[in-house]
C-alpha cells in the first residue's frame, strides 16, 4: 500500500537546496539502519586526501539522486507527457534513493581486491532479510524484487532503468554537482534546471529537446572536467594504490595463516570470502579504519608501512612514463629487490584510461566500459539523433582521451638508497 | 630557521577558494600525523544527523582558521600598520593552524562526561613527544611554548590572542563561514572580505574601524542564526544527548567492572582516566563508531540500545516545557519507574541557554562564559567604543535570549505502555 | 478568454535562474511597448552612483515579481490548499507584472516634486487606450478594471492584494534578492525556498507556518540591513538632492516663463502639468539623459550646474548634525548668501527616518507609512499570532531607528569662498 | 607625480567583490566625465533585449578590467618576478581603466555604418582636450602619450600590452565573468584566482606555467561556449540588424536632404562625417535612444518603423539557410519588390562565422582577425609552447566552427501578403 505523508518532510541539502519527501515508504526507507550506514561511508572514496573538503557520504549523494529523480518525474507529471508510464513513480523513487546501499567501505578499492560487486549487495540487502526489505515489502511482496530489477537493469520498462543509469541520469547528475560543491572546483557545475526542463520521456526512453542540446554540451564539457581533474588525480590515484596495497596484503597474510593482531569478523569473513549481509553491514568506513589504526602496529612490516601510510597520508610518489616497456619494468623491478623493495608492492603502474571511466562514449558495445543508453536528441519534428552527430563539441571530445602511464612507488627508501641505484635509474627518478 | 617554501603551496577550499602555504614548518606541521588524525574527528559532532551535508572535518576547519589568520596579518602588513609585531606571524600562524589538534571525537559531549578538554590536549600535543612538537622545535626550543602559550591564551601579546580568541577571531569567521557552506544554510554568510579590509591592529588589541560597523552587525546578526538554527537544533541536541549517555553508561559499567566484549585500549584508558597522549590520538571517530558498532550488540540491554540508537539515528524525541518544577519531574520520573524506564538514562532536561553559547556579550565577567575580548571600534579621531554603545541593532540583540527548557525521551516505549501512563502524562507526551 | 500557450517559455533571469511563462495573456504583455518600455526605467534610480553594478531595469523586477507570484500560487494550488481561490490566479498575475508599469525616470524624486503617484499611473496605462489594456482586455471587458483593483488594493478579495503588496509580498522578495544581486552585497539574501514553502492561503489572508518563524527573522534581519546599507545609502541620497533640484528649477524656471533651448513636449506637459498617457509613456529615463546633457549648457547657470553635476556625478557632500536648530540652519543661510549660494539650491537636510521607509512596523495605522497587512504566523492550533509576539528578534529591531540629519551641500564654492566664512562654519564643514 | 592616495578607495562589485583604487591619478580619471559617460553605454550593447539581466554598463567592465590588471600586476610584484619591469604599472592600470572609453552606443553596429572606431575615439579622447588628457599629464607631459601607444599596441614594451590585449587578457577575463554573471548563465565562469597564479611575466610576454593548463582549459571551453550561447544569440544578432538598418536608413535619408524633425547636433555631426571629440561625447545611449523615440514618428516610414521595432522589441524573425545560393536570395527578392517590402532593409543574411569572432585561433596571420598573442605554457624546463600543442581539447576546439546561414526578415508583412507569395517561398518561411 502506497501512503502519503500527512506532511511533506524535507531535508537541507547544499546541492538541492531541499529534498523534498513525501511518500511514506522514501521516509522509512531512509530510516532504515541499512540507509543510515551509508552515513559511514565516503561518496568520493580517498579523494579528501586531494580536496580536503571531499568529505561527503554516500547517505548524502543518495538523497540527491532520489530527488533528482523526484524532480524529472514530477516535470513530466506536471506536463502530462503521455510517454511517461504515472505507475512507476514509486519504483524509480525506491531504485533511486537505494542505487548505492550495497557500497562497501571505500568501494573501488575493495571490490578490485575482493571482487564485490556493489551492485550486487545492493540486491541483496534489497531482497535480503533487512528493515530495508521489509519496509519495501509494504508496498507489495513483489516490490523489492521490482527494485532490484532496476537496479540490474533489467526492469520491463527500459525508461525506468535509464533514469537512474543512463548518460545522463540522476545518478550522474547528482554526484557531478555534489561532488563539485564539495571538493570547491567549479568544474561540475552546469545548468540542471535548464536540463530538467528539456527532457522527455519518448517511446520507452529518456531523450533531449534538441533546443537544450548546447546545455547537454555543457553538461559533457563539465563531466570532461571532473573526470580529469577530480576523479583521475594523481594524488587520488596514489591513495588508491596504497588502499589496495593494504587489502593484498591481509588477503596474502591471511591466506598463509597469519595471525593478526585485531580482526574484526566482517574482514575476517570478507578475506575469507564467507562474508554474509549482516557482516557485509557492519563494513563501514570506521571499520576499516580502525582495522587500519590496529594494523598499522602489526609485526608484518609492509602491512603496517602501508596503513601507517595511509592513515597518515604520507602516500606513494609517481613519475609518468611515455611507454613503460618491458625492458624498463624490469630493470626497474631488479633495482628494486636490489635495495630491499618489493616489485609487487612497491611499484605500480596506473593508467587511468583503463580504469572504469566515464568520458562520452556514444558507440560503446556491449559488455564495453560504456554501454550506458547515448544521449539522445528530439527535434522539431520528432525526429532521434545521437548527440554527437549534432554537436560539434560533443564529437570534439568524444573518444578523446589524454592519459599517461605512471609508476607509483614510495620515495623514502629510495632516496635512502639512491647510491645503490644505477645512474639511469637516478635519473629517471629525479634522485 | 625559519624557511619559506621554494613555491608556494596550495589547497583548494570551497570556503575560502584556496588555502596559501607559504613557510616550510605550516606545511610539515599539515603532514604530521597529529594533524592529519583532524580528518577524522568531524567539526560539528552530531549536527550531520540533523544536516546530513554537515560531514566536514577539523582538519578542513583548521586549514580555515591559518588561511584567516594569514590573511589577516598580510593585511597588516600591505598596509604596514606599525602596530602589529611584524615578527610575531609565525608564532600566530601555527597557533592558529594547531589551535583544534586536542580535539577529541565528538568533543563537547566526551569532554562533559569524562571532564577532559581539548584545550589541554592541543597544549599536551604541542609540547609532548609528537610530530607536531618536532616540527615546532625546528623554529626554535620553546617554539613550542610559545604556541602553547597562545592556545592558553596566556602569550605575553594579547595582540596575537586575540587573533586566534576573541569575539571576531580567525576561529568563529571560519567556523561560521564553512558550517553555514556544509549544512547550506544561508544564514551564515557575512562580507568577510570588506570584515578583512577593517581590522587594524591597535594598542595590542584588534579593533573594528567604526566605517565597517554594519559589516560587524551583519557578522553578529549572522552569528546569532547559526547559533539557533544550527548549533543548538533540537535534533543535534538530541543526538548529544544519547551520546552522552553512551558515554556515562560505558563509564558507570566500567566501575561497575562490567566484561565488555570490545575494549580498545585507548578507550579503556580513557574510562579509567590514565589516558595519555598516544592513546588519545588512537581516540578517533572511526574507533569511538566502531566501539558503538560493536556495544550495539553488548549483553548490557542500556548500552546496546543507545549505541544502536545512535548509529541508527532512532534519537530520543522531545516536549517543550515552560517550566520544568520539581514536582512534575518527580511525577514523571515515577512513571517512568512504573514502566520500567530509567530517570537517569531515559529523561533528560536540556535548557540550550544554560550551555557554553556564543550570543554576544560583551560584559560577561572573567570566569563567565563570555570573557573574550568583545569587538572594539575605532574612530575616526582615534577614539575606542564597544559596538553595542554604538549599534542600535547589537544592542538590541545583546542580552536576547530565547531559551525553553525541553525534556528528551525515548518514545517507543512510552507508546508501548501507554495504557499504564497517567492521563495528564499522556497528554503531556501527546500520547 | 484564458489561453495556454502551446509551450511553456521561458526568461533567463540571474536572480530566479529562469522565469516561466504559460498563459498567452503574460506572454503577450510583457510583448506591448509600454511593458518594453520599463527597460528604459532603473529599479533603484539614482543607486547605481553609489554601487555601479546597481544598472538593472524594472522591466526585470517585473518579471521577477512575476515569477514570485506564480510561484507562490502555484504551491497553493499543488498542496489544494482550499483557501485559495484558484480563479483568481490570472488576475494575480497579470496584476504582479504590471503592478510597476507606471513608474516613470527616477519615480522618487520625480514624484516629490511634481505630486505625480506612479501607482495612479499604473492604473491609468491599464485602464487607458494602450497596449496593455487590449491584451487584458481579451480576457474580459471588467478584467482590466479587476487588475487596476488590485493595484490599488481594492480589490474585493484580500488575499490577491496580499500577494503583491504586503509586508511580506512578491514585491519585496524580489526586490531584495535582485537589489543584493546587482550591487553585490550579501545583506538582502534569504532562504526564499523555505519562504515559500511556509505560506499558506487563510481566511483570506496570506500567513506563515509557525515552524517557518526562523526563515522569516531572517527576511527580515535582510530588509533591516538593506535598508540602511542600500537604500538610504546618503551618497544616492544625495543623487535624489541633485535630482529633485534640477526638477524643481525646471519647474520654477518654466513657471517663470524661461525659455529652454531644448525642451521635449512630454518633459513639457509634466511642467505644465497637463500631462497625458501617451507623453507620460515617452518619458523615460532616455529622454530625461538626454534633457539633462542638454540642459547642462543652459544659460541658467543653477540649471546647467545641477545637471552637469548629476550627469557627471559630481554630488553634494554632507555633514552629520545632531540637530538641525533653527538658529543654525539660519546661519548658515546666512553664510551662504554672503557667498552668493542659493539657500534654495545650496543646502539641503536630509533625514531618511522621514521618508517612506519599509522597516517592520506592524502596528502602523491606516494612513501611516506601514499599513501593510503586517506579518502573521500560523501554529498548530490554527492560531494567529503577529510574528513580533513570538519573536524575540523580531520585536528587538521593530520600531528601532537608527536616523541622523545629514545637511547637503556642493563642497567647490565653500572651499573657494572659505575666507569668507566665519570660524564656526569652517569648522562645521570642515575647511 | 605619482601619488598614492592617504587611504585607499573601494567600489563594491558584484564580480570582484570589491575593486580597489590606491592611486590618486585612478580615483581622478574614474571622476573624469568622460568615464562617468561609460555608465550611459551599454556593455553588451543589445544583449539586453535576449537576456534581460544584461544592463551592465561600460563603466562597470572598465572598472573590473582596471581591478583585473591591478590583481595580476600585485600578483608579480608579491612574487618579485624580476621580468616584470615595476615602472610600467601605472600606465598598466590607466590604460586597463580607459582600454574603452571611446566606445560609442550601441558600438559594433553604429561602427559598422559610420566607420568609426571606439579605439581610435580611445586615443583621441586621451590625447585631446578632455578631462582624462588632464588628469594623465600630471603623471608626465607624455604620459597620455604613453596610455594610447598601449591601447594601440604600439608600446614599447610588449608586456604591457598584453595584460590589456592577448588571448587571456584582463579585458576578455573580466567580460566573460562579467557578462555570465549578469545574463545569469553559468556558462562563463572559471577558475580566476587559479589562472592569476599560474600567469608569469617571461622574457616580455605573459605566460602561463604548465601546471595551470586545466584552469586555461576550462577558461576557454567557458569562452566557446559564452560565444555561442551569449555573444551570437540569433535574437541578439536580429536587434543589431535592427539598429544596424536605423543608421543605415538615417544616412541615406541624411544624404537625400530629407528633413529630419528631430536632428540634435551629435548625430548630425556624425551623419555627415565631421563628428569632434565634443560631439562624440554627447553621443551616448540615451541620446540614440531618444532620437529613435523622436524618428518612431518621422513621415518616414521606413524609419519610423524600424525605430518602433528596436524600442518595442518587434524585431525580425529568422529562417535557417543551409547554402543562400544566389538564385534564392533572386528569387526572395523579387518576392519581397512584389509584396512592397525593401531588399536592402527587409531581409538580410547573417553569418555569425563572418563576424569578428573569437574562439580560439593561436595561428592567426598579421591583420587577420585572431591575430592576438596566443596562449603559452611555460613548462618546469623553462620551455615553452603554444597550448594548443600540449592541451587534446583546446586542440580539439580550435578552429572548431559550428556556424550557419540566417536570414532576417519582418514577419508581419509577410503574414498580411502571403497569399501574393510564391508556394516555395511559403513553405520556406513557413507560412
Amino acid at each position: 500500500m502506497h501512503k502519503k505523508l500527512n506532511e511533506e518532510k524535507v531535508f537541507k541539502d547544499p546541492v538541492h537546496n531541499y529534498v523534498y519527501v513525501q511518500d511514506e515508504i522514501i521516509w522509512n526507507l531512509v530510516n532504515t539502519k541499512e540507509f543510515q550506514r551509508l552515513r559511514r561511508i565516503r561518496q568520493l572514496g580517498t579523494s579528501y586526501l586531494t580536496f580536503h573538503g571531499a568529505e561527503h557520504s554516500r547517505f548524502s549523494h543518495s538523497l540527491g539522486v532520489y530527488e533528482m529523480t523526484r524532480k524529472i518525474i514530477s516535470q513530466f507529471e506536471r506536463h502530462g507527457y503521455s510517454d511517461w508510464p504515472q505507475e512507476e513513480k514509486l519504483v524509480s523513487l525506491c531504485a533511486a534513493l537505494l542505487h548505492d546501499i550495497g557500497h562497501g567501505p571505500f568501494s573501488h578499492s575493495l571490490e578490485q581486491v575482493f571482487e564485490t560487486h556493489h551492485e550486487q549487495w545492493t540486491c541483496n540487502i534489497i531482497l535480503g532479510d533487512t528493515e530495508v526489505n521489509r519496509v519495501l515489502r509494504e508496498a507489495g511482496d513483489d516490490f523489492p524484487d521490482q527494485v532490484a530489477q532496476v537496479i540490474r537493469r533489467k526492469y520491463p520498462k527500459p525508461i525506468v532503468v535509464s533514469l537512474v543509469s543512463s548518460q545522463m541520469d540522476a545518478d550522474r547528475m547528482d554526484y557531478l554537482l555534489r561532488d563539485a560543491y564539495y571538493t570547491g572546483v567549479h568544474y561540475g557545475t552546469f545548468d540542471l534546471e535548464r536540463i530538467l526542463r528539456v527532457l522527455r520521456p519518448y517511446k520507452g526512453r529518456i531523450v533531449v529537446k534538441e533546443s537544450g542540446m548546447h546545455a547537454v554540451e555543457h553538461y559533457l564539457m563539465s563531466r570532461y572536467q571532473m573526470y580529469w581533474q577530480i576523479y583521475f588525480h594523481p594524488v587520488t590515484r596514489s591513495s588508491e594504490i596504497i588502499l589496495r596495497q593494504i587489502f593484498r596484503r591481509a588477503k596474502q597474510l591471511y591466506e598463509e595463516n597469519y595471525s593478526f593482531a585485531y580482526m574484526p569478523a566482517p574482514l575476517k569473513s570478507l578475506l575469507d570470502g564467507t562474508i554474509n549481509v549482516p557482516h557485509y553491514l557492519k563494513l563501514d568506513e570506521s571499520l576499516v579504519q580502525t582495522a587500519f589504526s590496529e594494523w598499522s602496529e602489526e609485526r608484518d612490516g609492509l602491512l603496517a608501512d602501508l596503513c601507517s601510510r595511509f592513515l597518515n597520508r604520507k602516500l606513494y610518489k609517481y613519475i609518468t612514463i611515455d611507454n613503460p616497456s618491458e625492458t624498463l619494468l624490469n630493470e626497474i623491478e631488479q633495482q628494486w629487490v636490489k635495495i630491499g623493495l618489493s616489485p609487487e608492492y612497491h611499484m605500480e603502474i596506473d593508467f587511468p584510461y583503463d580504469q572504469p571511466y566515464d568520458v562520452y562514449r556514444p558507440d560503446a558495445k556491449k559488455g564495453e566500459k560504456e554501454e550506458k543508453t547515448p544521449i539522445l536528441l528530439l527535434d522539431n519534428e520528432d525526429r532521434i539523433s545521437e548527440i554527437s552527430q549534432k554537436s560539434d563539441i560533443v564529437r570534439s571530445i568524444t573518444g578523446l582521451h589524454q592519459g599517461e602511464y605512471r609508476l607509483y612507488y614510495p620515495e623514502e627508501p629510495l632516496l635512502a638508497a639512491k647510491s645503490s641505484l644505477t645512474g639511469s635509474i637516478r635519473q629517471l627518478f629525479k634522485l
